[in-house]
C-alpha cells in the first residue's frame, strides 16, 4: 500500500482520489488556500461539492495549513492545481515534497517564450528543482478525461509522461484500474503539447455550433459537416504543430485528437466557443462566463503567439495555420467569427 | 456553363446537384433502375423525397432508360451509386460515357484481395476502362459530408482525388461554392482508404454510446471519456493503417479523422454501433435495421480481412489493431462487445 497525497482539491485532482483509493492506497486530499470550503464539505459529507458520488471510504482530507503532515511519508504526490496555480505549486509546494518522491501533475498547459519556444509546465518546475538541487520525479498526465466521468468509473484512456520510466511505471501501478487505462511516454513535450494545442481547436469546433444556432435557432439540431470540417483542419494543424515542436509520433497526435474530441463536448471551452459563434465578441463572451476558469483561452493565445514568433523568423508559414490564426484574431484582436473555410483546402499534387 | 450528369439519385448524388446547379450549370439527375419512384417524385415536386428543401430551379430529371440522352454532351459525369452499385456502374454506365469525359464518383469503399491488398473503387473501374481501351478521367470524392447538411448549404470540406490533376481542377471549378470547399489530391489510395477505414472506427465509437445506454438507461446523458478513448485509438490505428497502405501523408489522416467525426454522429453506422453496444448481436442488430444499406459493415469487414491476411504474412502485427480486430470479431464471429481497453495503452519509451 502506498501513500498518495493530492495537493489541490479541484475536480480533476479530487477525481484521481477514486482510482487511487479503490486500489487500496492511503489517499490524502489537500485543499489549497482557495479550497478551504471544499475540504470542509468533503469532511462533512465525504463528497466533493461538484461530484454526484461519494468518495470511497477512508480518504483523509487536509487543509493547506496541514500540508506538511499530508506530505509526510507520501510515495506519490499528485499536483491537482489548475494552470493558474502553477507558480504557487512551484514556489510553495515543490520544496516541501521529500527528495526522491514521484510527482504526477494534472495541470495541462504550456508557457511561451518570446522566441516562440513552448515549454510544458513540468519543465518549468524542473528548472526550479534544479536550482534548489532538489530531486523529484516529475510526471504529467494528458489525454481525454473529464473528471466527473472518471468519478462515474467511465472507461478512460490517458497517458502519463515523464523522463523517468521507472517512476512512470510505479505511478501507473498505483493508479491503473479496470476503468482508468494508462499509456506511458517519455515524450513529455509531445504529450503535453498535444493536449495543450487542443484548447484552441476545441474552441474552434464549438464556434460552428454557435454559428448554426445563430442561423437556425438556439434549439436547432446540431449540424456536423461544419464541425467535422473544422475538426479535420484541427487535426491537420495539430499534426503540423507537433512536427514543428519535434514531437511527430502518431501517438501524440492520437492523444491530442482524442482530447480534442472530449473537449469539444465538455464544459467551458465549448461554451465560450458557442457564445463567440453566436456573435458575441470575446469580452462579452468572457463576461457571460465570469468566475469560470478559462485555461483554454490562455493556452490558445500562447500557442498562437509562439507560432507567430516562429513565423517571423521564417521557421513556419502562417498560411499553414489559418484556423489557429483565426482563433487568435478572435481572442486577441476582437475579430468577428468568420471561419476561413477556403483556406482549409489543400493540394496534395505530385 | 458545363453540363453535369449525375447517375444515381440517392441522397449523396442528388445533393451534389445543388452546388452544381447553383453555379449555373446544366444539371441532369438520372435515377438508376432502383430509383424510378424517386425520379417521379422529383419531377412532380422538384424535391427529393428524402430532402427537406426543393432542388434549385432548372434541374432535369431522367429515368435510366433515358441514360444515353442524359449523358449526351456532358462534360462531367457524377457517379452517385452506393457501394452496392459499383459493379452495375462499371458494367452498364462506364462504357456509355463519351471518351475523355471527367467522372467524379461519390462511392466510398475498398475491395480486398486474398493477399491483403485493398483497392479503391476508382482503380477497379480503371481496370475495366483499360480493358475496353476507353479513356475517362476518373476522380473520387472523400471527406466529411452528409448529404442533407450539404443540401442545407452547411459549410462542408471535402477532397477530390484522382490521377489527372487537370481533371481535378476542372471538376473543382464546376462544383466549388462558398459552402462546398474542395481540396485536391493525387493520392487516390490515401484519401479513399482514409474515408473507408473510418467505417469500422465510427461503429466502434458508437459502441460506447450503446454500452452507456445499457449501464445508465436509454435516456441517460452522453458520456464522452469512453467515446474519446475509442476515438483516440481509432486515430492511432487509422494512422498506422494509412502508413501500411503507403499513404502516410498527414492530410489523409486528417480527412479520415474528420470523416470519422461526422460518421460517429450521422446515421446508420452510429445506429448499428449503438445497438451492438446495448448488447444485441450482429444478426439482431442488422435485423432491426432491415432494408437499410450498411456499406460501413461491408467495408469494415474487408479492411479487417486484409489486415489479417497481411499479418499472416508477417507484414503487420494484429496487436497494433486491437480495435479493428474487436469490431471484426463482433461483425464476423458474432463476438459480444467487450472493448479491449487495456490493449489501447501504449509505451513510447526511449
Amino acid at each position: 500500500m502506498a501513500v498518495v497525497t493530492i495537493v489541490g482539491s479541484g475536480m480533476m485532482g479530487s477525481a484521481l482520489a477514486f482510482p487511487a483509493r479503490e486500489n487500496g492506497h492511503e489517499v490524502r486530499l489537500v485543499g489549497t488556500h482557495l479550497d478551504a470550503e471544499i475540504i470542509d464539505a468533503c469532511r462533512a459529507h465525504n463528497r466533493h461539492p461538484k461530484f454526484t458520488r461519494d468518495f470511497p471510504e477512508g480518504i483523509k482530507f487536509y487543509k493547506i495549513e496541514e500540508l506538511d503532515a499530508a506530505l509526510s511519508g507520501s510515495s506519490l504526490v499528485i499536483g491537482g492545481v489548475s494552470s493558474f496555480g502553477v507558480d504557487w505549486f512551484r514556489d510553495r509546494v515543490l520544496s516541501k515534497i521529500p527528495e526522491g518522491t514521484d510527482v504526477l501533475t494534472v495541470t495541462k498547459g504550456l508557457m511561451d517564450y518570446p522566441d516562440g519556444t513552448l515549454v510544458p509546465y513540468p519543465y518549468i518546475w524542473q528548472r526550479k528543482l534544479d536550482e534548489m538541487q532538489h530531486k523529484l520525479n516529475l510526471c504529467a498526465v494528458g489525454g481525454p478525461c473529464t473528471s466527473y466521468e472518471l468519478v462515474a468509473r467511465d472507461q478512460t484512456e490517458v497517458c502519463f509522461c515523464g523522463a523517468n520510466t521507472d517512476a512512470l511505471r510505479r505511478i501507473k501501478a498505483i493508479m491503473h484500474t479496470d476503468y482508468y487505462h494508462i499509456s506511458l511516454s517519455n515524450d513529455v513535450a509531445g504529450i503535453e503539447s498535444a493536449v495543450a494545442l487542443k484548447n484552441a481547436y476545441a474552441l474552434a469546433v464549438a464556434l460552428t455550433v454557435g454559428i448554426n444556432q445563430k442561423s437556425f435557432g438556439l434549439d436547432s439540431e446540431l449540424h456536423y459537416n461544419s464541425q467535422a470540417g473544422v475538426f479535420y483542419q484541427a487535426v491537420r494543424e495539430m499534426g503540423g504543430l507537433l512536427k514543428l515542436l519535434g514531437a511527430p509520433a502518431l501517438e501524440n497526435l492520437a492523444v491530442g485528437a482524442g482530447d480534442l474530441y472530449v473537449t469539444v463536448y465538455g464544459g467551458r471551452t465549448r461554451l465560450i466557443g458557442i457564445l463567440l459563434g453566436r456573435g458575441l465578441d470575446i469580452d462579452s463572451a468572457e463576461a457571460e462566463l465570469r468566475g469560470v476558469t478559462l485555461e483554454s483561452l490562455v493556452v490558445a493565445k500562447r500557442v498562437a503567439r509562439a507560432v507567430r514568433a516562429r513565423a517571423q523568423r521564417g521557421e513556419v508559414s502562417l498560411n499553414n495555420y489559418p484556423l489557429l490564426m483565426h482563433v487568435d484574431d478572435i481572442l486577441v484582436r476582437h475579430a468577428s467569427v468568420n471561419i476561413p473555410w477556403d483556406d482549409f483546402s489543400f493540394e496534395d499534387i505530385k
